[in-house]
């Protein structure tokens, strides 16, 4: 398994380094809008709603919990408790293709009930994306291109790696901007779980 | 917002540099013990249960996906479709602190059956590490220590990133090992979704 | 607090009257033939997918759970280990309105694809209606005429519980045909949760 | 499959005899009682804590989404946004055995915590039992007697759907209590989903 050690620190090096030459292909501008208009939203009190299918839906997941440890109003789009969405509200949806079914259906909905939709992927110019008032774009294989490029971790890995990543350094802007504390979000984190 | 900006780079490099470090310090040998019993579980026909509660939870769900993905028998505690966990099935649990209520509840519960155990945590420990038949020792704060250490990225973010990093990097070994292409990954990645 | 009681066990009573009249105007040779299309598919070693969004979600994965404690291979539609759909498969739909955003567009998704698609539904001419190769219409307030109708249980209830009853009596039927016993299921049910 | 009609029928019947059967053995100042503890947390503003594993936990969900529909504030433990318990909250938790694992696990931690616990089950002398503040009996095979039991529904279905049948019994008498109308809850109903 000498070459097993290998292959797994050299993947752990491919995603350091995609995080890094993610950071220097990032719009910033587009992160900092992100930013405001949640904050817009929170001084509001309105709600940040989260979307994703799968794996991208677990990084989403991840996400809405922060927002909410931020004192920030989020939901999850299917967990038990989704409130309505109004126009009122945010939507950020995590697509890598930026075509995936269900989050296409949802995006189009929202769009429909007109509140802001954001979106991150690694394929702007997609259905998503063409509905969308802000797009994050993320490298990475996302699905649509999964089978093309040649990374050692799987699929679409360094996609959602990098998505997580993202959506962390934002939470770290917030709580910054939001003045939150550590202790704050301790105070805030599930206590039976 | 000149100085977002340049908070939100810093703690992506601090993300990507943690990466880095925790893999300077990760007990390889562990690692690889866990891939073979993965192997070991594949090739005897048994599964792979994963559990974590909140956000290492859904750092678990990426990574059962991925296992299914792989072709490999797997799934999440808790999901609408949870197998009955058998003496011959290796239980991966993922908590920080390693103290995690319910994930504390279901590792006694599977050691009492008696299938395998493995713990990815920030504290060996633990009421889980004493467990455990494998522990992955995770750099970056969980919850235990969350406000004592100061980082960039909020509150247990480290210890997530870095997990799945770790997570999807065995995954990149299984891949080569079990010799599992892209395409065959996309021929088991869902369709309706 | 009087009236409280009355009200509840006249909500009650209304529950149970309603599952009898639910069950009288049922198509049972829609039902019939929906139990011989899960047999199939489980002696081709197919599989049942489920979906539904909401409260109409939760019944599916309690459906889908006790399908696999009778051994039908099933994932519900969401969840972190959900297969590849094939035209080999059978997809079950929950949806009072037949009109649910996701549930629609993973309802096309199917049929583009090409497996065979069930749905449990108050309103069987609606979008997802017109796909279905089979529809079990079930009685009580969808969301589209829950504002209309007067009952004592709130919003959808009768409809989610009536669906239970249905898809649990089709378990009975089920465990029947294979030939599986209480004990069978025992053995399969989750040990670990 | 002629007898497969008449058996599905059966169960429908035995389904709806149940609910009955429950209904008259229910101890309605508990239910009471618990009705009023939800008041009184909504009141002051307080939250409703919901859990329960594997299919309880699907009921339990469906109730926790009809709780916020009344304007409740409520949440499912294990989704992305679970809040901190704390003493003014209340947990209820639906375990058939009140013996389940993480079940268990959650109501200890709660009970240290302090705030007050109700429970749904099959066995009032049990773990959780012996915790809790408030018990509501519900008849039906339990996980603990699925074996033993002679029942047309599999397993616990009588249970689980008894179950949501209270639950949704007591959603319509807090619908009352409150005041709140169809369109109440069509206004506060996911519109995204």
């Amino acid at each position: 398994m000498k070459n097993s050690k290998k292959r797994f620190i050299e993947t752990l090096q491919e995603i350091s380094d995609h995080i890094i030459k993610n950071s220097e292909e990032l719009n910033l501008s587009e992160i900092n809008k992100l930013i405001e208009k949640i904050i817009e939203i929170h001084n509001k009190g309105n709600r940040v709603f989260i979307y994703g299918a799968g794996r991208s839906g677990f990084m989403g997941r991840a996400f809405a919990q922060r927002l909410m440890h931020l004192g920030i109003k989020s939901c999850f789009v299917s967990d038990a408790v989704t409130y309505r969405y109004t126009p009122f509200d945010l939507l950020i949806i995590i697509s890598g293709s930026g075509e995936t079914t269900s989050s296409v259906a949802i995006a189009r909905k929202a769009h429909e009930i007109g509140g802001a939709l954001a979106l991150l992927t690694g394929n702007p110019n997609s259905a998503i994306g063409s509905l969308s008032d802000l797009i994050i774009r993320i490298q990475g294989k996302s699905k649509d291109k999964a089978r093309s490029q040649k990374t050692l971790a799987p699929y679409t890995s360094l996609f959602d790696i990098c998505t997580l990543s993202v959506l962390d350094s934002i939470g770290g802007v917030l709580m910054d901007l939001l003045n939150v504390s550590e202790d704050d979000i301790d105070n805030k984190h599930a206590s039976i779980e």
